[in-house]
């Protein structure tokens, strides 16, 4: 076999083999296939695509490159929840315990990472005392026991997956349907659940800037795991603007436990059930996606969702009063408001933008070197479609400095203030098969 | 500027401006831009094609890669012609004293290279004591005095085009029409010459399988030739089978010599009145391809063309008595005939097939490091279209070994004879701009 010859044969619209596929990833991995000529290969899918099978077996040569997490130690079904990036997105600090809550084990392995915010972890640390350091052995038991418990990712997960988007970043091949479904998909089948909800994010501040596009992406992943083996759902939602109205570590703690109260914003709320209700229906904890939503519904009006949380975090060293007392999570020194410069509604938020401000703050790391400041971010007080007065605050920045000129003429940059405007629809569609 | 925004522009159907082609091409040639980007955005060139100002600017930018041949030494109006390469090509030995017994400059540059035979300098080196060691000043004042002089190619010429070209050859993007223009184009533009005459080969034994592929390559390349400046004409020649019957140096150097005396294969004489009156057209010594051609019938009726032929072989310490005795030629030790095992009309001779059985006897070079032997190679007594009889010849084998039982298996292999069958038309078109 020989690469230049599967390289013609994607060019030429071809089906690339089984074999082929898998001759091709273990190749690059192991370094004996060059970059270039896998650049080449990439924008030749880019332009030819890759029918389902093609895409499965790209997923799977990707999860055989490198470690797979035996999760067989964790009884139930796991069911694993992944977004694909937004602003402000808080939803998997609210359905980890409220999914755990309905004795659906939860064994979630998170990173750190780079972005607006920290990770999971890094937003779980704002809780005084709460550490990952766990034992493979204490992580099982501890969901067997509790169903819910997060341990940082070890291992060499997917590392073809990890060199392919490293080349595919730099050759304008990343923006590719097949790929992309293939990267991510890699990643969670690695992780070793058995089934698997997806958030596609889509708008202005989401990598899929329109819902076609998210819609093709969320079926393209849907399929992949269905053809391997790992019951997928997915929900498209809006990214038009941020998330809820928290953006930062310890306020995405506080919003994560006013939601789990029932007191979250509404659109925070919305999504948890969208994607609750899939987490459940394929935990096999109820027989249609209405009755996973109503059982959702329960563990929060009952306080069930809430206990769990407490319980997750004491199990991990934490100190559960936090819950109920928000002044123990970490505050920043400063709170200043961003008011509103004319009468009207708000018609834009662009969350992209709205996500640096934050980091600029010190919530995310630019790079893998700085220092996350749980403490600081940025609360919307204003959300597209909300009637605003001149001087009303827009925004509330959650600062360790008095210094955020700059972070304020983002946020002014970022928001726009119209005549009309009305909320953007927040669940775009789901994909179920 | 970054290369993954041009890689991205480019795939996304985009014009790439002057400076981002000079910035690529520059960047490639220092090492500064990456084999892996520059073969992503080969293939998106592939399916996005350029347009004639890319094209031309592509080979501008290849061109000035490296050094650019000065022939302003050599007085009057510098014709070159380019094959793009075919089997038992014998033009060039043909063409070379012809036009210069038109008193038009032949100042040529040759290499020696791969192939079923030899390069041009490897066929004259059949002449007993020819030879091209000549420095630059004695080149150009043999041009100017007798109109032809042939020397090895010197100077680092289009390094951009060696280097992109090894990095097409093994990602699957030679076959695009932008990138092979340009790739001849600048090599032909870097060696000097005022003008240019293509001769693009088309049929099973070329690059280019079809007439219409053959003349969209042809009409790219006169375009890049007219908007650079050189005057540039094509012709689009058959290579369904091997041109002339000759195929190895010293047989084609005979070949040429009886063609120079007007008593050459038809096919062969046909093709170097098409290309000559291209090449005296373009050269201004003719007010029309009509009288240009009359001119080069006459050279031959006259003998000027062989007188010609005999004073360039003299200059370059040859020994011109070759001419008129073959015998001088290096002679193969074996003449072994390959008969026709039935009745019939010959139907199809793969060049390519037959070009390699050539190779196999050692008339060409299958590595840098192979020798050639420049007596052996093929001699065709049958052409399509030509009758034959079961036990007549259809080749005549010119080995320095009995053992030719390989050889003949493949010419067998190549040759089909069957009840009908027509001469194939030589020239499938002309194409003046």
């Amino acid at each position: 076999m020989r690469m230049v010859d599967l390289i013609e044969k994607k060019r030429d619209g071809g089906e690339l083999l089984t074999e082929e596929i898998n001759y091709i990833i273990q190749g690059y991995t192991r370094g004996e296939i060059p970059d270039y000529q896998v650049s080449a290969l990439a924008m030749a899918i880019f332009f030819q695509d890759m029918n389902e099978r093609e895409r499965a077996d790209l997923t799977m040569a990707m999860v055989h490159s490198g470690d797979v997490i035996d999760l067989s130690a964790i009884e139930g079904v796991k069911v694993d929840k992944h977004s694909t990036g937004g602003v402000g997105d808080t939803t998997t600090l609210v359905l980890a315990p409220l999914v755990a809550a309905l004795d659906i084990p939860v064994a979630k392995m998170s990173g750190r990472g780079l972005g607006h915010t920290g990770g999971t972890i890094d937003k779980l640390e704002s809780i005084p005392g709460f550490h990952t350091e766990i034992t493979t052995d204490e992580f099982a038991d501890l969901v067997n026991r509790f169903k819910i418990a997060v341990v940082g990712q070890t291992g060499n997960l997917t590392p073809a997956d990890k060199k392919l988007y490293a080349l595919r970043d730099v050759t304008a091949t990343v923006n590719s349907i097949p790929l992309i479904a293939s990267s991510i998909m890699s990643k969670k089948i690695a992780a070793g659940s058995d089934a698997i909800v997806l958030d596609v994010k889509t708008g202005s501040g989401a990598f899929m800037k329109t819902a076609e596009d998210a819609a093709e992406l969320a079926q393209a992943m849907v399929r992949i795991g269905n053809n391997v083996g790992r019951k997928t759902m997915a929900v498209i939602s809006d990214m038009s603007q941020p998330l809820g109205r928290a953006i930062g570590n310890a306020l995405e703690v506080q919003e994560a436990i006013d939601a789990l109260k029932g007191q979250g914003p509404e659109d925070l709320e919305e999504l948890c059930l969208a994607l609750g209700r899939q987490m459940v229906y394929l935990a096999g904890k109820a027989a249609s996606l209405e009755e996973a939503e109503e059982k959702l519904r329960e563990a929060i009006r009952s306080g069930a969702a809430l206990e769990k949380f407490k319980q997750f975090i004491a199990n991990q060293g934490g100190d559960p009063s936090v819950v109920d007392d928000p002044e123990k999570l970490p505050k920043a020194a400063y709170k200043i408001e961003v008011p509103a410069q004319e009468d009207g509604v708000v018609a834009e938020i662009i969350a992209d933008g709205i996500g640096t401000a934050a980091m600029w703050l010190g919530a995310g790391r630019a790079t893998k070197e700085s220092e996350i400041d749980l403490a600081v971010g940025l609360m919307l007080n204003k959300k597209i479609g909300d009637a605003v007065k001149a001087g009303e605050s827009l925004v509330t920045i959650h600062a360790n400095t008095e210094d955020v000129e700059a972070v304020k003429a983002k946020i002014y940059e970022c928001i726009r203030v119209a005549d009309h405007a009305e909320a953007p629809v927040l669940v775009h569609g789901i994909v179920t098969e």
